[in-house]
């Protein structure tokens, strides 16, 4: 008889999701079963509960989904050799095939066959969850689960921040939702010059402060592009983090690029973003990356060296707190953007007493495996 | 007296040149005067020549123009130390101002105050030109003048090849027009997998095959990016060199690149280009490069070890050589777009024999300076 | 019963080898049987046969030792997917644990878990060899197997002049053994500019000639560093290639290289080395690299770039073949210096006739797994 | 008449150094009179003052030496454009030659062509210098003088610790003098990792900890590569930064590097020092880099970038202040080695009171020029 637990479920492709029992997941050979201490809500779960045009093209259901967590290991597969029972975890989602030229020569973040924890396999808003051995990231022992499960989206803010060089030079953050403000953290924690912050919601804006932008603007009240120009002395950025997914400011962004800026893409547009390439960015000889998940695994060990130096402090980012019992309300705070990053402190030290040491098998309920 | 020579002059603001006696320009402190031997049109004198919305915004008239050259140096400057008369010599043909920040960083080629030789100063469509001294460039004694004068053009090449890793990838060339040509014939000496060139074109598609690309695209014929895949295996180009300007090759090679492809712009587009940034770029991991110009000098230096020692022929890209007497007839010929590279080639052995160890002044026409 | 094959054993720690008869070995979950077509011989297997400090330190015996290998996957464990029984393959020699920091971050080539294919695990000069599944290195099908066995120490050669630019840039490869010979080759094909060979063997610098160097020195006969920069306008060597691991080739080859040059460190000498860091490293301001094996598994791509477009020939490097059977006259024209590349053809085609389908499983001798 | 003030001359090429008046001296074209306000003393001072074989070897004289300065502009000469009267500034000490291929190629710093203010040319430890007009460095106007002048040896630690990838890496700087101290902080400032500063001083170890080292190591007391090891968790250090120039420290922080680690060195050693290539730096996989002044100019606009938004804090490195009539003193306390960096406060509010907008020529000293 195979144990349960508490799970966060996409059922139905439609809004919402609903919490429910499931069965704990079974460990295979080269996996992990973690116990999650806490979990948070990125972009990407909005967009999932909700249910939008990218959600129904991509999302499998029914699933547990989420994909930020910290936790404690509960079992090994048989030829998992590094992760012990015990040890303080979070994963990386990209669960990729380890044999294409994009896994064999450093861009397994690009590799066309990922599977996605938490959106095309199941996650991680539950008592439990299955990570695959390799993508078992160690946390220290003293890391606070609710810092730990992070770092997920403090690798995007990694990634895109250290694309290029960013010691003494001007930066210009665009969009302050939770990515873009690790972004700030990080560029300062990392030497850059002034770091400026752009968004159009004020709350937002203000978190930035706290988090040490040298200077903020909102850009649904001043051009931005000019803004930019304006706080780098005329000259504009040199580096360029585009976190919004908004074409207008994407264009102003470039438009605002100094002579051989760097520009790094993460947010996502949604739509065709037009852009004037002779101007904005051949005659100004920029360089611009693309920029998805986290290098693996590179930017997991920078970022804990920034964190467990104490190089970045995340806690003002955590403006709230719940149980995975009041998922709704959550999900509608992260809506309405009056928050900055929302964690889910797991409180399962009961749910699967039993599980130990035995074999994992799926229950009643077909989840995606 | 002032001595005179002969010029291609840019006299009113349309259509059209005149080739005239015009006085032998005058040598600053540190510049470098040149008996110019041969020089080539370049996709610019066109626009110049025809006169289109580019070069009403952009020209200086009136002016001699023309800014790809070899010649000898006829008289240095007094400050010169570094250029001698007789030295064989071709120019770096942007002038930059070497103390704004882009100039001291290395990215003098994108520098804000940048006067272009032969658009905005005077150029080498001449019997003789001024260069400043620090964008002097020597030749090596035997190295031809027709080939020598290619080395502007072969410049921008070959920064666009070099932007990134080359060895082993597959490469598509997008556009072959004298550039993408000299794009094929330096990937290849650099070490390039598969060298796809696309044009609609067939006059160039038969170069891009004479100068040794490995296969073409017809993409008036068949859909870029579809053939692009098709030529790699389905993987799409780990390098894609753009080198048309057309709005549509430019979306079809962002579809066509690999994953964690790079991507070098040099193509002008004359207007915006609508661009799937998401599927395109971000998702895949993109990098691209704006590139104009020349790194100022590291791209000479490497056009100088591979013309030197062989690695490149540019030999069957020349297909025509005219006196600059028959300049329409030339220009004529590369508006059709039947020709590779066009050389002027210019007998100049007694234009300005009386001028030697005299200070040069200007005569009655005004030309910028 | 477990079917036998031919194998080239390291039995006793001293010198020599011997021909035999041992089993099959079996192929592991996430292994492959390959049926090899044809080896080559390595200055590693030289040490290896000859019995030298290095040697007694490092070799696990009894062994089956070799491991330059082209061959046809003959069986693929039950974990495989991505290697096909009947695929023609060669195989990277470093086998790394995964899971550490340096196979984590791009650097699996100095994994500290590493075991090595013909050294401390069991190799090629054998009917048959097991190779780790995720080491495997698919061939094109028209790829003669005494090609492609030499993409591993091509890929030495590879990983080393791609260390850094090489286009246009004068380059001194040091020691003319069958890498420094690849190195000269893989020079030319990215297009270096003057490519540069020493040695103190005649006939291996006869066969840097052959295979494209511009220049050779016979540094037994002339001062190196003297010879490099006469070479070199004066100037030095933009990019050094130690390929000798000789002291004080090593001394001469850091004092002709040019200020910023880059200087790749593949020759293991066998004692310490003195420097004159001051004067040669630090005012130059050189970059230096350790090169040990080959990026993995960047440098295998550009491996296959270069040899699947014709760039890099190797044909004239394969100076002698011999069966498997002749391997001690192998040995000693190897250890004499008066070769090339020498390739060992193997005939195995009823070998393990009977093994197909079974379970393989080890005989009586121990051979080491 | 010249106008005459007080500087701090190399006379006779021997210990000491006197404080004599001296010509004002002339500002030529291209160059930039600077009214003096503070300096530093660098350990190449000490050299000069001390006289040993490098400067024996080096040194011209007579000359007023020291290289480190912040001043006000006093006159520019008639080709300057980008720098006027009144201008607060400091000065790269690197005069190089503008033309060769080091020059031209973004290694100016390493320029062979090289004069060395303060050391071959007319240096700072005066009321007045000259200083070519491309080597002038512009500083905030709130920049305090005494805080300006330590950009140079600033720019040392900069060009060093952002030599490769500095990010949540462990980081051992090995010497803790000036420069070393400088690199602790700005490697902090950098995002590294733990930074572990070695030296054998605990007056200068206890600086390292003010100025933010993680850890500190006595190498007088403890083995160093051992140290580096426990600090590092076994791994050793990510990246080396080598200041001390004492060989025994260097082949123990070779020893005591990571796989694939970074080592840089700034450090002079004044004899040879013996390495073990292979097991050090081949098999690692290193890279290393020598070090030697700034790169120009991107590290000053890297200096600035962290010092003007307050991300390096070097008021606590400054433990001395001295007038410049207190030389000797102030000599004394440098080699004694019980300090950090050492300030001469200039007061020359009327040394040149007469001779604002005068030419400037020598008087009766025949100072090198």
């Amino acid at each position: 008889m195979s144990a349960t637990m508490i799970g966060l479920v996409k059922e139905v492709r439609g809004p919402g999701a609903v919490l429910k029992e499931v069965p704990v997941p079974r460990c295979g050979r080269d996996e992990v079963l973690v116990k999650i201490k806490a979990t948070s809500i990125c972009g990407t779960d909005v967009h999932i509960y909700r249910w939008d045009a990218w959600a129904e093209k991509t999302v499998v259901t029914p699933n547990v989904f989420g994909h930020e967590f910290a936790g404690i290991v509960e079992a090994v597969g048989s030829d998992v050799v590094h992760v012990r029972p015990g040890d303080t975890v979070s994963g990386e989602g990209h669960i990729v095939c380890g044999v294409c030229k994009a896994c064999r020569t450093g861009n397994a973040h690009v590799c066309p066959n990922t599977k996605s924890f938490g959106i095309t396999a199941p996650g991680c808003f539950a008592d439990y969850a299955i990570v695959k051995a390799s993508n078992i990231i160690h946390n220290a022992k003293d890391m606070p689960f609710e810092l730990a499960c992070l770092q997920d989206p403090l690798g995007n803010a990694v990634q895109t921040v250290l694309a290029g060089d960013i010691a003494g030079k001007s930066v210009a953050v665009i969009g302050a939702g939770p990515i873009g403000l690790m972004a700030v953290a990080v560029a300062k924690a990392c030497g850059a010059g002034a770091v400026i912050a752009a968004d159009v919601n004020p709350y937002r804006l203000e978190l930035a402060r706290r988090i040490g932008a040298d200077a903020v603007i909102n850009n649904g009240q001043v051009p931005l592009a000019e803004a930019i120009r304006e706080h780098t002395g005329g000259e504009g950025a040199e580096v360029l983090l585009e976190m919004s997914g908004h074409p207008d400011a994407i264009r102003q962004g470039f438009e605002a690029a100094a002579p051989a800026a760097r520009v790094s893409l993460l947010g996502i547009p949604t739509r065709e973003v037009s852009l004037d390439l002779s101007s904005h960015i051949i005659f100004k000889g920029l360089r611009i990356e693309g920029i998805t998940g986290r290098r693996m695994y590179q930017t997991w060990y920078q970022v804990k060296g920034l964190l467990e130096q104490g190089r970045i402090d995340l806690t003002p980012l955590i403006t709230h707190r719940f149980s995975l019992h009041d998922y709704k309300a959550a999900f509608e705070l992260m809506a309405s953007g009056q928050c900055g990053k929302i964690v889910f402190t797991h409180d399962n030290e009961t749910a699967a007493e039993h599980n130990e040491g035995e074999e994992h098998t799926h229950g009643g309920l077909e989840l995606i495996v």
